[in-house]
């Protein structure tokens, strides 16, 4: 959690000329988001966050995630809304980076989610995944299975040295992974980063998904899969049945799932798990010691990743035939 | 510009049921202040920023500068005002912290005042002067002359890794200020830490200051030394006279400055330059290259010192007979 660039007053009103938000009232640099820097700007009009992109996210997707914002918003689905200037663009410079101010969502994200969360949470996925089945434009899933062999070609031998024999069972499970990845399964515009950080919450109504910068095209049930291993699993990283059975249900009663995707259910959450288990290892490695930001624990991942390895049947996971 | 300590949602729920400030709209931790964790928290009842004050800032002087704060906030100076609860108590404690709600202020920090923004902050100093006079606690400056030798040794041999002789010439200053430490001046409650950071402005009003955790019982005209080596010094580190004019003209029309006062300024100019120095020397060794908080660069204040040691007389700054 840092704001990587330092924007000064004269920079800030230098950009918002195109704008119609009156004058600044108030600028803070703001702790959300780990890629991007973000700032809280309160102006005449209202309240918004600014976002600078880091080099992390590529220059050319922007579109795609600022149409997708926009394609949400304008369904009156809770996400913050880009706020366009006087010729109608959303992304503008600033800095030297690309840079967009949206609408501030209220909410707050929860540490540790009750049963009830999920519910609230499945409900809501099944509601974006609906919402963004016409959305025109397309980015493919640049982390999934095609991705990890080169991400774990990165990460090498040092997979052992944080855990011993990692490295062999990463590899036996890509192995798995492609010989059995589901085909023929629904898809569309996933998040596929929605942790808790990324929900918002008033009380228990949930008040909207920030972040949409890993979302792209893929399977849709992989969605449902990261949500599952995100929210479902406790802080010993027992799973809890309950919570997927709440989240299952919630978003079944939007859109039902089809007999193929419960029997892909197990395969997709090892998928899941893997994932941020070479992501998570990729940064523990890439990230100094000494540095501010929280490296997350891969070992969390790979736990979860072992108890899906446990797994034989989607109803243990709490979904029902 | 971090924030260090983590408060979850939980957290900050529980530690919310001793105040009156409805449920929380938004918690967002802020980069602003660089010893404490501060967040923006927005509750139904309006918008606060909650201060969790980490080890740099010492929990018996906490009284001090909440008490500060309020005495201010009474008088109608503009600074955040400390939030209490159903007790009656403004410090509370969270996550194993010392713990401070303030209101909102609005505003923005400049990174390049101009000559008029040092008129507004020179009355805004000679204000909070004057209103500090009856403030019945005390707190002495434990960042002053006494304090540096020790400083100094802690620091050592490395100032001249820094820069070739700095040390022999820190040594001098150090025993040139001894001799000419000015006494009888007035004296009172000061900021000793006025950097543009720490002022707000509202287009060109003055709106307010924030960060008082170094104010302390000391000679009035240290804090305008401070302000004006911070204020009134372009990119280049070049003197501004007009700047200073400004500062010297707009706090003198609220506290006109005694003879005396005027003949101490450039041994406090020198006084406050070699404060920053040491800090930021010993903080320049302290911090690691690869953190990510921005170290502050020694060598402005190094050269801000030199510029005051060819100064032979107060007129040389701006500041009338």
């Amino acid at each position: 959690m840092a704001v990587y660039t330092d924007v000064s007053d004269d920079d800030l009103e230098a950009f918002l000329k195109r704008y119609d938000l009156g004058s600044v009232t108030a600028f803070k640099g703001i702790a959300e988001g780990v890629e991007n820097s973000n700032f809280l700007l309160h102006t005449e009009k209202g309240r918004y966050i600014l976002t600078l992109f880091e080099k992390r996210v590529k220059a050319e997707d922007l579109p795609f995630f600022v149409g997708l914002m926009q394609h949400y918003a304008a369904k009156g689905l809770a996400c913050p809304r880009p706020v366009t200037d006087q010729h109608d663009q959303a992304l503008g410079e600033l800095c030297g980076r690309p840079a967009l101010i949206v609408s501030f969502l209220n909410g707050v994200s929860l540490r540790r989610p009750q049963a009830h969360h999920c519910a609230r949470l499945g409900q809501a996925l099944a509601e974006f995944h609906l919402a963004g089945q016409d959305y025109a434009l397309q980015r493919p899933n640049s982390l999934t299975l095609k991705d990890w062999p080169d991400l774990f070609n990165k990460i090498g031998a040092r997979a052992n040295s944080f855990s011993s024999g990692l490295s062999e069972m990463i590899g036996k499970e890509l192995a798995y992974l492609k010989d059995n990845w589901p085909h023929g399964l629904p898809e569309g515009i996933i998040h596929a980063d929605l942790f808790p950080d990324n929900v918002f919450f008033l009380k228990d109504r949930l008040s909207g998904f920030i972040d949409f910068y890993f979302a792209c095209h893929d399977i849709l049930l992989y969605d449902l899969a990261i949500c599952m291993n995100a929210w479902c699993f406790e802080p010993d990283n027992a799973f809890n049945i309950t919570k997927a059975q709440n989240l299952f249900q919630a978003y079944q009663n939007i859109r039902p799932l089809q007999e193929l995707e419960k029997q892909s259910l197990p395969v997709l959450a090892r998928a899941g798990a893997l994932r941020f288990l070479l992501t998570r290892l990729y940064d523990w490695f890439a990230t100094p010691d000494q540095a501010l930001v929280q490296r997350k624990d891969p070992s969390e991942y790979l736990k979860k990743l072992q108890f899906h390895q446990s797994v034989n049947h989607f109803q243990d996971y709490g979904l029902l035939l």
